[in-house]
């Protein structure tokens, strides 16, 4: 680590603790020049590294002030400091796939799970379509939908951008099985097997998942709980190796629940544009949001089609149907290719039936409704944390989706704490599945998308007490 | 090429213009020795060359007799006789994908299209399951159909495959996005980039695209449109260089439409054993044989787990659900986890309207319907062509499935034929699709599903008519 990282992680950390609050003045250059012995230029470069953290702003004449959102984020866990980024071989798979099992199970209180509550989705109306289906064509041929995809399903996506102030053009999308596809196919659209990929760390599985099933390594970069990726140690990453892409979840991360300032997603998109790298994103939860209007994109900064943007029906509309798409920008014939190769075509049936729901229900009304509960099971969730688990413990503060990331004591190791856990029939999402280094080991995950009751509130007793135990 | 080697072409084409017929006997060894002035050792080995490309057979104390199969075959086209096999990087993808989307076209006749009549299969029955389903569960959740897939569709298919004889372990099966799906998992899982893979000449394309998605490189191994591939140059092929993998389709394979004998899929087996190379069985048409029982796999004769077993109901129950599976031997647990990395999970509704149509509905009637049909209009197309083409045109002759393998005179090129006839909203698929080489310019495959009516004559009727305005 260089002198001005430490000396600005310093600063971060009395932030943290709360020696400076917000609106505060930090201490001027020269004072700190002085303080910590180092020269005035290191400390520019410090507090510069700060301010694009999001930790301090300038104000012109006056100096550097602590921001009220690097206060904010004091609760917020998860801000990698190392800066040591070693690119690495990815296998986090198994672990993803045995903990998904366990959620398997009818029993367990699913607080691991990586998705919404089914009970929320509107499936009787989507099924309700796909039977008028069936009963309106004589049959089905599988090659009406070839890649890109079912024409009306791509029509109302595109119109559901457009009345969310997104430009975007109709014939970049094609439909794919699921986010998980989408992002698999972009991926491999710009990168080649043993090239390097930069994540955020922490970052979601389905990431590393793709770069693990097409021999690539990750390099992890450290990522802010409330502004997202730092972009400052990206410049230099990329400044100094060969970095093939970047995969990033600018909208409510998994796990964070950040929402990416708009600026700073301008500035990641400038970055890489200038290092000529494509950047993979991976909006899956952009219908999510706990504020009053969509969020923008990655894709909404992007005047070069170097944004591949994924997204899908998975997280806000229904699951079991595996229906995402992606916008792959100059991309888009090499994506599309690889679609047909991959899986030939999506099913026919399910995107008619989103189609169709699309057009004729009330998808506003539905998701007005999840969005609204979601912020409160939020709240709830995390004044539960609080209240239940040991002193030290601390948790993010999402701005939408459905997921909390709790960072325990240190010495509470969550993989013991996910095996005691399942004995006890409660499934937690254990730190170590959101990177390939062991940075998280005393985080874990919980999903909060369903309602609460008696035994939520029970298992969140026990998770509390079995992690009080193994301080 | 070898002497011997030679002289075996030599005599093959020999029966095949009929200058021997079958059951009559080729010349002795010692008089062949004589005739073309080789050594007699020479003529053992042509003649055992001859006897496993299944042109004659052995008598004991008598000599070398013609087989009746190998004057069968003289009216069927194919027969690559280049030995000269090279391996080639693979890009055939984006003609089918064209193909495919000027099928799409509703007033096309579809005589190009690799599918079966959508019209036929009951698909009023399965979206009834599908349906019953809607109204049944509450609601799903997608991790209920994890890989390896939904139990009951696995108990199903196992189910299947046991009434027909055929004994496989229902934990090897894993689920997939169509058979497309689950070729690509098991080559990826025995093969890497760069890696070279062997596959029939002419092939299915959906090999080839599998081999070019993973950056590897294909062999095209002589292919008999009544036996399969060629097991002696498979021999010399894998004795003289490394060979990841091996792709065949043993039974009705397209565009061939053979079915390999059982002491041919036994050698092949044994082959590719003995050099510890696995096998990818692509066995998708396994439903629709014209026999009286359906036909083995190489997975039968497999004692070692090298055989990746792939199919799928898109052929012959319905191609819109998109449900195919895999079993892969001792590649399980590689294929299960691509699969989870590739798509995480095969859509669940789809899966289970599949099984409650196996368990309780009429599969079994509803395929020797089709089986029946398809034999039928397998002789129709036949007569017809043989009416309607200029001559020197020669078809297969189809033991299940529903396309037909046509070989033109020489100087037809199916890319002028396929767009002259496209002109004419008649789609064929022109043979370059079946190879990464030229071998097959002058063949086209033709789908004879669709029920006869006079347009389809008169389609025909001006397919010959082009072509014999090329000739």
């Amino acid at each position: 680590m260089t002198l001005y990282e430490q000396l600005a992680d310093e600063i971060e950390a009395a932030v943290r603790r709360g020696v400076f609050a917000a609106g505060e003045r930090i201490p001027s250059v020269r004072q700190a020049s002085q303080q910590h012995g180092v020269s005035i230029k290191t400390v520019l470069h410090a507090y510069g590294l700060l301010e694009s953290r999001g930790v301090v702003e300038t104000r012109p004449q006056s100096g550097y002030f602590v921001r009220d959102a690097a206060v904010r984020a004091r609760t917020a866990p998860g801000r990698a400091t190392q800066t040591q980024v070693v690119a690495a071989e990815v296998d986090v798979s198994r672990l993803v796939l045995s903990t998904l099992r366990s959620i398997r199970s009818e029993d367990a209180m699913p607080l691991g799970s990586p998705y919404p509550d089914p009970s929320l989705f509107p499936w009787r109306r989507i099924n309700q379509y796909a039977n008028a289906i069936a009963r309106r064509h004589a049959s089905w041929n599988l090659i009406d939908d070839l890649p890109p995809g079912n024409p009306e399903l791509i029509r109302q996506i595109a119109r559901r951008y457009a009345e969310n102030g997104i430009a975007i053009d109709p014939d970049e999308i094609i439909i794919t099985v699921g986010a998980t596809e989408a992002i698999n196919l972009s991926l491999q659209a710009v990168a080649k097997p043993g090239d390097t990929v930069a994540v955020e760390s922490p970052t979601y599985y389905a990431m590393l998942h793709a770069i693990e099933r097409l021999g690539m390594r990750a390099i992890e970069v450290p990522t802010h709980p409330a502004h997202g990726i730092d972009i400052d140690v990206l410049a230099q990453i990329v400044g100094k190796q060969k970095i093939a892409a970047c995969m990033v979840m600018p909208n409510f991360q998994n796990p964070l629940g950040f929402r990416m300032p708009d600026e700073r997603k301008q500035q990641l998109v400038d970055l890489l544009a200038a290092h000529d790298i494509p950047a993979i994103e991976n909006d899956v939860y952009q219908e999510l949001y706990f504020g009053d209007t969509r969020p923008s994109t990655l894709k909404s900064f992007d005047t070069r089609g170097l944004v591949l943007h994924c997204a899908s029906f998975s997280k806000s509309l229904t699951a079991s149907y595996r229906i995402g798409w992606a916008m792959p920008g100059r991309y888009r014939a090499q994506v599309e290719k690889l679609k047909f190769l991959n899986t030939l075509t999506t099913p026919s049936v399910p995107q008619i039936a989103v189609a169709d729901y699309l057009r004729q229900d009330g998808y506003d009304r539905h998701l007005r409704q999840v969005r609204k509960f979601y912020r409160q099971q939020a709240r709830l969730m995390i004044a539960m944390v609080q209240r239940f688990f040991p002193a030290g413990t601390r948790t993010s503060s999402p701005q939408g989706g459905y997921v909390l990331w709790v960072e325990l004591p240190p010495r509470v190791d969550s993989m013991r704490l996910y095996q005691a856990a399942l004995a006890r029939s409660i499934t937690i999402g254990p730190g170590y599945m959101f990177s390939t280094r062991n940075d998280f080991s005393h985080f874990i995950r919980l999903n909060y998308s369903y309602p609460w009751n008696a035994q939520t509130e029970h298992a969140l007793k026990t998770l509390g007490e079995l992690a009080a135990s193994m301080v």
